[in-house]
Order: C-alpha cells, then sequence, then structure tokens
C-alpha cells in the first residue's frame, strides 16, 4: 500500500494479520461485530468461517494456529467473548497464538457508560477486558489513533510469546479512516542479545562436555517456536536418544531409532524412563513438567539439566535471559557431543500383533484397538485425539513420519478435539484428517461437525463409545450414574446436520468389524467417514488404570505422595 | 441433625443448597468434583442432572432457578468452570440466584503453587477465582475451618442479592469432618429497616395523591422477589393499566383488562407508550431500562416515577436505602389512589386472525406465525422463546393465565432457549413446556436436547428454520454469507441424541401443514414433540425491521441518537 492512502481501522487489523499469516478467521456474528464482518468479507487473502458457537471457533482458531503459526476468532461484546474463554485458556496454557477479536458497543456508549444489551447494566465495560487479561498476554481497545501502534503491540507480543492476546473493536471504530502501516508487521523476531546466550553456551558446555548418556526431551514450545527441524537434525547428527513429552507430541520423527517414546515420569513405559532418568545430560527444549506429566514422579535431577524455554535457558539451574529458543537449540546444536554409549530400543516390541482377525466375533477390546489405529494411520496425516481414551491409546502408538498431533494435554479440556479438528483441517485441507474421540467429549461440541462437512472437509472421525466419561471413571466412581450419558444415534450425526453431502458411517461391534472397516480407510476418503466404535465402559486403554489412580490420590488426599525431585512448579 | 452429630463439608453445603429450595443439581463431572458428586448422589432431597457441556448447565441452572426460586450447578477448576462464565454472567445480569460450585485442586496443591492440569501451569490457583469474580457477587474457596460460615454468607448473599455466587472447594475438602450448622439458613430475609421505609412512603404518597393517570410498569425483579402476586393484585384493585417490560413478561396477568402489553419505549406499540409515557405517576416495580428496552428513546420523565429496586426505593429522582421490594409494594398497595381516569384498550384488536387455514400452501409468513403460537399457548404453559424471531414474535402474543416466560432480553445470549428450556423442566415437570427457537441459536447448545428426552420430559420444540441468524440480518448484512448457517435436519435430531424413547416430528413449510400440526398439539403430548417450521430468511417478524435499524445505528454510529430522557444508565 502506498502510504498516500487512506484505509480503515478493520482493514488495517485484517492487513496485519494477514502478515502474520492468518489465511481464515473463525467465529459467530453478532449485533456489534457486523461491520468488522462486512470487512473480513471484502478483504482478499482472508476468509470468514462461521462456527456453531464460539467456545467451537476459540478451539477452531486454536487448532488452526497449531497447523498454520497463528489463528483468529471474532465474537461479539459479552456473551460471545465470555463463551470463548476456555478455549482462550487453553491456548494461555499451550502457548498457541490466538487473536481474540471482539466487536464492542461504541466509543460513546462506553464513555458514557450506558445501561446496554451483553453487559450486566451497570456502565462497567471493563469487565470483560479484565476476564481477558487472565486468559491472553495483552489487550487492546481501538481508536483511530490508536489503532497503528496498539495492533502492532498486541500482535507482535501475540507472535513472541506465543500466546493469545485480546483485541476490541468498539462499533464506531472499525470504518474509521486512518493512515496505511508505514511497513508490513511479518513475523517479529525478539532484538538478538548476544551477551547471554554467549554465556549461556559457555554453561551449557561444560555440562554437556562430560557426557556420556547424553538425552533430550522436547515438549510444545519447540514446536511453536518451528524447532521442528533442528531438533530432529540435532538427534540425528549426535545420536542421542529423543524422548517427547505429551504436549510435543509429533515433534520427533517416531520412526527412527532414536526415537524412545513419551516420558512423563514415573508412568513411563521401559525404555524410556530408563535411558531419559539415566542420563548424564538432559537437554530439555520448549518442555513444561505438570502434574498429569510426570511433575511428582519425575526421578531428575536439575544439576544435570538443560532447559530451553521461550524466552531463556537454564542450565543446571542457572537462567540466561533473554535468549530466544532458535538460537539456543543452534548453539547447542553446535557444541553437543556426539553419544557413543548404547541404550535399549525396544519399543513397541511388546504389543500385541496389530493385525485384526476379519472373521472375530468379539468384542472390541482396547488394547486391540489402538494398535489397528497405527495401523491405520498414514505417514502426513494430522491426527487429533481427544483428551481421555483416545490421547490414552495414541500415547501407546509409534506415529508414522509426519503426523501431526493436535491434542492439549496440560489444559485438557474435553470437547477440545472436536472443533480444534476442524480448525487444523482448515488450516492444512491438502492432509488426511483424523479425528479420534469418546462419546462424552463429542457431546461437548457435536455440532461443530456440521462445519466440517460443510466446509468440504473429508476426515476420518472414529468415536469410542463407551456410554460416558471412562477417563473419569478411572480416577472415581467406576460404577456412578454422573460418568454415564446418554447413548446418541452417532454414525447417524453426519447425515443429520447436514442435507446435502453423502458421508460414510459405520457402526462396529466386533474385532471382525473393526477390522473390515479400518481395512477399506486408505488415503483420505472419498466422503467424509464417521466410524463409531462400541467399547466396553469399563475397559481401560494401557496406562490409564495406573495414573486414575495417581489422580484420585493428587485430586483428593491432603498431600501429595512425591518421589521425584523437581520443583512445584516444575523446571524452568 | 443433632448437633452432637458430625457431617462433612461437602454435605454441610448440600444441606444449606437444600434449606435455600435447591432440588436439583446440574453439571458436568471432572476428575478435581468427583468426590462431592458422590456427596450428591448420596444426598437425599436432591437429585444430580447431568449436563452435556458446562455453558449448558450454567443455561439449565439459570432456567431451574426462575422456576424453583434458586439453581446450582457443578463444573471442574478450568476448563470446566470457564465453560460457564457466560452463562454465570447472564444470570448476573438479569438477576438470577445461581450457585456454582467448582472443584478445586487439594488445598496443599494450591498452598505450594504446583504446576496443575487445568491450570496456566504457572501456580496461580486464584486466576480463576478473579474471573468468577466479574460475574458473581460473592466468592468463595471452602475449608473445613470456613465450611459453616462461608457458605452461609455466599448463600445469604445469592439469595439476597438474587444473584449468582462462587463456591470453590478444594478436592481434600468435600469430605473433611466438620461440626453441623446450628440451623437451618432457609431464604434470608434483609434485616426491616422501618426508618427509610416510611420515608419513602411517605413520599411516593406526596407524588401519589395528586395523580388521576397513575401507571404501573414491572420487571423482572418483581419476579424474582416474589411480588407476582402482590403486583396482580394492585393493579387490579387500584384499577390501574400496568404494562410489562420484557424482562418482566409472564408476571402480569395478560387475560386482564387492565393490562396493556410490553413497553419498551420509542419501539411500543400504542396503546402502551400513550398510557405509560402519558401517566401523571407511573410506579415501576423490579424494572431495569436498557438500550433494547427502550433506555434512549423512553419519553418518561423521572420527576413522576416511583422506582422500587432489589434493595432501595427511589421517589422523583430521591432514593431510600434499605428498602425490601416486598415491603415498598406493600406500602404502596395501601397508599395507592384508586384510578377513575378510562384509557385507551386495543391491545390485539389490530392482529391479523388467529386461525390457520387448514388448506392453504402459501408459505408460512412470520405474520402468521405468530397468532398460531398464541391459539396454541395454553393457562400454565411455561413457554422459553430464543433471543431473536422468537422473542419478537412472542412480543406480539398476549399470553394465557399463569404462563411462565423464561427468557433473557437484557443479556440477550442466543442458545440460551434449549438448555434454560430444560432447566425450567426440571424445575417443574409437571407444567408442560413450550421451547421456541431458531436455527441458528439451536445449533449453538443443540446437544441439550438429549438430557431433555432422556430426562422423561415431553416439551413441543418449535424450530423456526430461517437458514441463519435472521435477528442479525436485521441489522446488518441481510444478505451476507456469515448470517448463513448449515441446514441440518431438525426435525431428525431427537431420534438420533437417544435410541429409546419414540419422539413425534414434524415438517411445515406451509400455512395448511402448520394449521394440522398445531391442530394436534392440545395438552402436554404423549411424545417429546419438535416441529421444524420452514420460513423464509428475510421474512421478519413485527417490530423487528424497526429494531434491526435503531440497533444498527446506536452499534456502528458516533453518537447516539437520543429522544428520550432518561438517564445514560438507566432510572435507578
Amino acid at each position: 500500500m502506498g502510504s498516500g492512502q487512506e484505509t480503515r481501522v478493520g482493514e488495517l487489523l485484517l492487513g496485519r494479520l494477514h502478515d502474520l499469516g492468518v489465511r481464515h478467521i473463525f467465529g459467530v456474528p453478532g449485533d456489534y461485530n457486523m461491520e468488522f464482518l462486512d470487512q473480513i468479507e471484502a478483504f482478499p487473502g482472508i476468509e470468514w468461517v462461521g462456527s456453531c458457537n464460539e467456545l467451537n471457533a476459540a478451539y477452531a482458531a486454536d487448532g488452526y494456529a497449531r497447523l498454520a503459526g497463528i489463528g483468529a476468532l471474532v465474537t461479539t461484546f459479552g456473551p460471545g467473548e465470555l463463551s470463548a474463554v476456555n478455549g482462550l485458556a487453553g491456548a494461555m496454557a499451550e502457548s498457541v497464538p490466538v487473536v481474540s477479536i471482539v466487536g464492542g458497543p461504541t466509543t460513546e456508549i462506553m464513555q458514557r457508560r450506558a445501561a446496554m444489551h451483553h453487559s450486566l447494566g451497570d456502565g462497567d465495560f471493563e469487565r470483560w477486558v479484565r476476564i481477558a487479561a487472565e486468559v491472553t498476554v495483552a489487550q487492546t481497545t481501538l481508536t483511530a489513533a490508536n489503532a497503528d501502534a496498539e495492533t502492532a503491540r498486541v500482535l507482535r507480543e501475540c507472535w513472541l510469546q506465543r500466546r493469545p492476546v485480546y483485541v476490541r473493536i468498539p462499533g464506531d471504530v472499525a470504518r474509521q479512516r486512518v493512515a496505511p502501516p508505514a511497513r508490513r508487521l511479518d513475523r517479529p523476531v525478539p532484538a538478538p542479545a548476544p551477551d547471554p546466550l554467549d554465556a549461556f553456551t559457555a554453561a551449557a558446555q561444560r555440562l554437556l562436555a562430560e557426557a556420556v548418556r547424553p538425552a533430550l526431551l522436547v515438549g510444545h514450545l519447540a514446536m511453536r517456536y518451528g524447532l521442528t527441524g533442528a531438533v530432529n537434525a540435532f538427534v540425528e547428527e549426535r545420536n542421542w536418544p529423543a524422548a517427547t513429552q505429551s504436549l510435543g507430541r509429533g515433534l520427533l520423527d517416531e520412526t527412527r531409532s532414536n526415537f524412545l517414546g513419551i516420558y512423563n515420569g514415573g508412568d513411563s513405559t521401559e525404555p524410556v524412563r530408563q535411558v531419559i532418568e539415566g542420563a548424564d545430560a538432559l537437554v530439555c527444549v520448549g518442555t513444561k513438567f505438570f502434574d498429569w506429566d510426570g511433575l511428582f514422579s519425575a526421578d531428575l535431577d536439575p544439576a544435570r539439566i538443560v532447559v530451553v524455554g521461550a524466552a531463556s535457558a537454564t542450565v543446571a539451574g542457572t537462567t540466561f535471559a533473554p535468549v530466544a529458543p532458535e538460537e539456543a537449540v543452534r548453539r547447542l546444536r553446535d557444541i553437543a557431543p556426539e553419544r557413543t554409549v548404547e541404550w535399549p530400543r525396544y519399543l513397541g516390541e511388546q504389543r500385541p500383533p496389530a493385525v485384526l482377525d476379519p472373521d472375530s466375533r468379539a468384542p472390541i477390546r482396547q488394547a486391540r484397538l489402538w494398535p489397528a489405529v497405527e495401523e491405520l494411520l498414514e505417514p502426513g496425516d494430522i491426527v487429533v485425539p481427544e483428551t481421555g481414551t483416545p490421547s490414552f491409546g495414541v500415547a501407546t502408538l509409534r506415529l508414522p513420519r509426519g503426523v501431526t498431533c493436535v491434542q492439549p494435554p496440560l489444559w485438557g479440556a474435553i470437547g477440545y478435539a472436536t472443533a480444534a479438528a476442524f480448525g487444523a483441517g482448515t488450516a492444512a485441507p491438502e492432509r488426511r484428517l483424523v479425528l479420534i474421540t469418546g462419546d462424552g467429549s463429542l457431546q461437548q461440541t457435536v455440532q461443530e461437525l456440521s462445519r466440517v462437512v460443510a466446509t468440504g472437509q473429508r476426515p476420518i472421525i472414529i468415536v469410542v463409545n463407551n456410554g460416558g466419561y471412562t477417563v473419569e471413571r478411572a480416577i472415581n466412581g467406576p460404577h456412578q450414574h454422573y460418568n454415564d450419558i446418554d447413548n446418541w444415534r452417532y454414525s447417524e450425526l453426519l447425515s443429520v446436520f447436514n442435507r446435502h453431502v453423502p458421508c460414510d458411517s459405520y457402526v462396529v461391534g466386533t474385532e471382525g468389524e473393526l477390522a473390515q472397516v479400518f481395512g477399506r480407510l486408505r488415503g483420505t476418503p472419498a466422503r467424509p467417514t464417521i466410524v463409531e466404535v462400541l467399547a466396553d465402559p469399563q475397559d481401560l486403554p494401557a496406562g490409564m488404570p495406573e495414573w486414575g489412580r495417581e489422580t484420585a490420590s493428587v485430586d483428593y488426599q491432603q498431600a501429595v505422595t512425591r518421589s521425584g525431585w523437581l520443583p512445584w512448579g516444575g523446571l524452568s
């Protein structure tokens, strides 16, 4: 844009979102946001994607951001934005850059503290901003005068911190004229800070120099900061064994022999635990320890650990900041010694055979289902396993090369998967999408299946129907009423949520039926496909029984039993 | 309970909820709340009612409270409670007493600031409490030591202010032993304060003494404070004309000749506006003026107005506090003069005939639909019209005697109706339930239809399918894409959401079909019944076109055009 031209506040915001990589915006129309929606409809290069409700829009924007790098949603003041709060909190917890744009009342209305619909009628228009401030890292209310500086400020924070931000556009502001920005925003990079980086490198070198059994552990931040290639190259070049936290799943190439599996403290399978806890130097890239991921049971000594975080790096408890994670990994790769000491590599050997018996009339057991899912997955898939039975099941698999795994282990909101899968599929329509959910989770956000079909996606949707919240049954009340839910005809959902697109649906109750249906699913299906898998409510996937007992203890006992050594707040 | 007995913290809370009238608790299990759920399951006199998601649970508790006087829900820390925030904000806006109970991490975990799932992992466990503080009037985190005092304090505030409160039970606390409370909580009454009441009465008497054209206007607080009988008796005895705000709909007996209709400022039909604005003394009981309800256009002079509020009363701008609304209405009824001056009474005479033509093949028009809905309604029904086309349609009707109307005009959240209807039906299963929703609204919270059917409710569900958000089309973008939604097979929803209960479903596209289906619906249907009414996306119910233009002006123009005289914050 020439500097002499005029633009509008809404267009300026859209231009900057486009600079950062936003190509679709999710959301729901509301009376305060429609002039901005008009601007979206008219904006070349950004497409409006309606959502059935605002929570689903937030989940979709989160799923989109995990694929595309950044996501955005638009809601309306009050009921709209508050319905999305949980979704933004999840993005905040898991460091996903999502821009939450809210259409608000006009500047005059807010200044005069008018009693308005969608407010408490008390004239306090900062109330929902205060809520937003708990789940976003920067907030702004735009005016024509501040639009240039404020959009740059909050979007910069969104990108640099990889966390959500909140932008409110009063109803009168979207169309106000402003000068176009002097330059593109693009994806900002932090200012270089050589001194802490050099000091970090020297400290890391002292720790790594003596190491003969080094290992590497990755978490989600390594993905968010685009380190997938660098980390894989690192472990390959230096012959280091590598494990992933559940948060970082999908980053490591799981087909390589140095891939160990998932490390989550005392719940880890062997040899993951043995190799990670036996390391004399452990490099943690973008990790986050929390209760469900080994915080209380990890037998790790911080004195042997290098942690690369979002904006700092730590060696044996000493933190260097600011250190950009890209730079830290580059330096570590330079100084890391090659590992010559062997380690045990037997992941997967103890698994039951993955081949299903097409003639079996036996009910489907979790122990048979998940290896079959592993067979179903193909290189390059996007797999979205819901928190609960599916996340436990997928944790036991070795993923094919290039599979992206979209899941929120820290936030753990059930219902996320269905809407996030829609968002991920919007970001990468060329890739096959496999949503694996449970009946209880699906019921939370089921309506978004409608958008999946209507926008032309052709996912494989696997619904594990075990009559309720089996992940909760594992913790408490295995036979309590409150963990039971209504039994829907899940296989018919796609045809009720649309009138035009033919869909394929299956209900499988035996191993033989499962074998037959899964056997047909090669490549992206010609039609959206839903498979309802009937499962025993009391049959738990591997790892869930132990996890359930530990969670019950942590959640309800007055004192936590700790076997590990990490600080309560985890490693920083 | 004898004072020597022991109880548990969770049971103490349940006992007090029972004292206040709670007989059902809505919600969703989560790993932090299940020991409390065990206590609910075991508690005589309170039933657990699972919800498909937490927003729906909050809406259901709100709908329940509007019928039963108070409602409650249980969610889990983090994702669960945050999904309910919008529903609690609505209860806050519309003064509905809802108790939000959240199962949290243990006391030790929170004290030690552990990195936990369902948190941001930053050790800040007050974050979601700060959010709750924006949408509730009192908050507490229970311990064994404070449970007696704190449950009494927050529940007292909930009842006295008729607004939501927030109670967090750490996981270790629900089962801790405590002494039983010394006495029942019951529904507290404010301490009497004779001086302000006497002064208020004297001031009101001076204003009312000279009045020859007095009139009365009611809002929602009159219902919340149990004044329905007293207000109806007042206007009957004194021969006053009476109108209702949309918030107060259902309070006045609309079959009486002194019922005027709905007053919403310049949007009011005649003679409502003429009689209310022409009054030389206007008594407003529990009213709330806001933009959609006449704030900017009401031609009312505060000098002629008596306002009875939740905890204060105002005469010609002078406020007296504390004054309990029950007492204020009792005094007003004593001192109010009889009205002898006639007023025009022609509500309804200009309506099209309500009788549908069973042979007509004409498409269904809004102008024909709503009179038919009036014919369908029966005395004692609970009617739940969704915000949008249904709320505009129902606003044109005269309700049969004893109809309760559940709707949120101030908060205006679409999606509320479906879940709130479930809550209302839970509170009053003996009454016929009529849910009237639109396609866009239904899609927001559709899953709760599952609970409606599974719990044995047999409502009449009318879905106006006009292909999108017609209420938004009236404001902006009548032909914009973003106001269009996917076209579901709405009539098949009930049979997909359950496998056992037979349901009746209809799709009606012509006036004749509508006549035939509505003609069959007398009394509570034998089965849950859904009627999909096909409607033209551009056909608006009466009042909506003008309202849409005004809303567009208020929402997007830099300066509001005001024709009325009320303060920006409304009357207090």
